[in-house]
């Protein structure tokens, strides 16, 4: 509490950012009022834009600000590799360390029973007409690891069986730099049980 | 990269945050335009009205919205206590932790000649005019232990000599809690040389 009603709200409205507690909001309160009140202001209104104009993408479901995202648009991309992933996210992760050309289809999140997360508000009646117009040759699901990123993959594969659309997982097991003294147990046993064999 | 321009500008704003890296901006810009739209568009308003309506108190340099600080405008605080900081979180820090019922003078800032900042930059004219109107019994120096806060205590400590107001400084040592063993070399020898005499 500094004693001034409008500091208190900024430091209290800062705290709507992820990992940003109590301690963190009263320093950025301070260094924008301090230090960089044009930024504060940039930052101001960049929010208000992105929060007015940023939707879904009507086609994949990705962040975009028109009605179809610039992946969905580009002549360039391969319309025959659609790539399933959980959030908009994972598309920048995928986009930034791969050389995938195909495109995505963002579910915005997990099948999650508890939570009242079903196939249709994951998109999935869209990802089926896709799947039934045969323009998608190959599925790759890129889901999470997770136990519901699992059951959503196992899903995706049915529905991509029901549609004899050819179905692949991105690989997991042990990261390039880890160790397997150090990795943890489940992510071994992925990686023993998925192992390929050598041509020689 | 998100191929999407206004998306990526979001991300880059959330970087004049202090603490905030291109990873973090990017978790923030997600997560408030997927969960928390409401949340971004109060804390751009906010934003917005912070940058506009805070200033500086007139008598003392802490925030505020008004011309004077609800410390200074409070007919409850002691006008004799004076106690000098570097920052404005450093009055929230004293406010919370202490019962100090005297007014602050905030000096936004620390002697340091390299950058320019010498006494005129701390409102130190200020200061001088308001240890001259006889108001003051004590002045109390709470800057940082740093090489400039130091420098500016002596410096503060003359100013108060020269119109004879008495002068302290909060003490340094180990903090509580602290154990000796872990404890730095400057500040043990720090809490060796301002040893205090117990009574018997």
């Amino acid at each position: 509490m500094s004693q001034e009603p409008l500091l208190d709200q900024l430091i209290e409205a800062l705290r709507c950012l992820p990992g940003v507690g109590p301690k963190s909001a009263q320093r950025m309160a301070f260094h924008v009022l301090e230090r960089n009140r044009d930024g504060a202001r940039h930052l101001a209104t960049t929010l208000h834009k992105a929060c007015d104009q940023i939707g879904h993408c009507e086609r994949c479901r990705n962040l975009t600000e028109g009605s179809r995202c610039n992946i969905c648009k580009s002549p360039s991309r391969d319309r025959h590799l659609l790539c399933v992933v959980e959030s908009p996210s994972d598309v920048i992760a995928i986009e930034r360390a791969t050389g995938f050309r195909g495109q995505y289809f963002v579910l915005l999140g997990r099948l999650s029973p508890i939570d009242g997360i079903g196939p249709s508000e994951l998109g999935l009646d869209e990802l089926k007409t896709r799947l039934k117009s045969g323009e998608v040759s190959e599925l790759i699901i890129a889901t999470n690891p997770t136990v519901e990123g699992e059951a959503t993959a196992y899903y995706l594969q049915e529905v991509a069986a029901e549609h004899s659309v050819e179905v692949s997982r991105i690989a997991h097991g042990v990261p390039l730099g880890g160790e397997l003294e150090f990795i943890d147990q489940s992510t071994l046993a992925m990686a023993f049980s998925s192992r390929q064999r050598l041509s020689n």
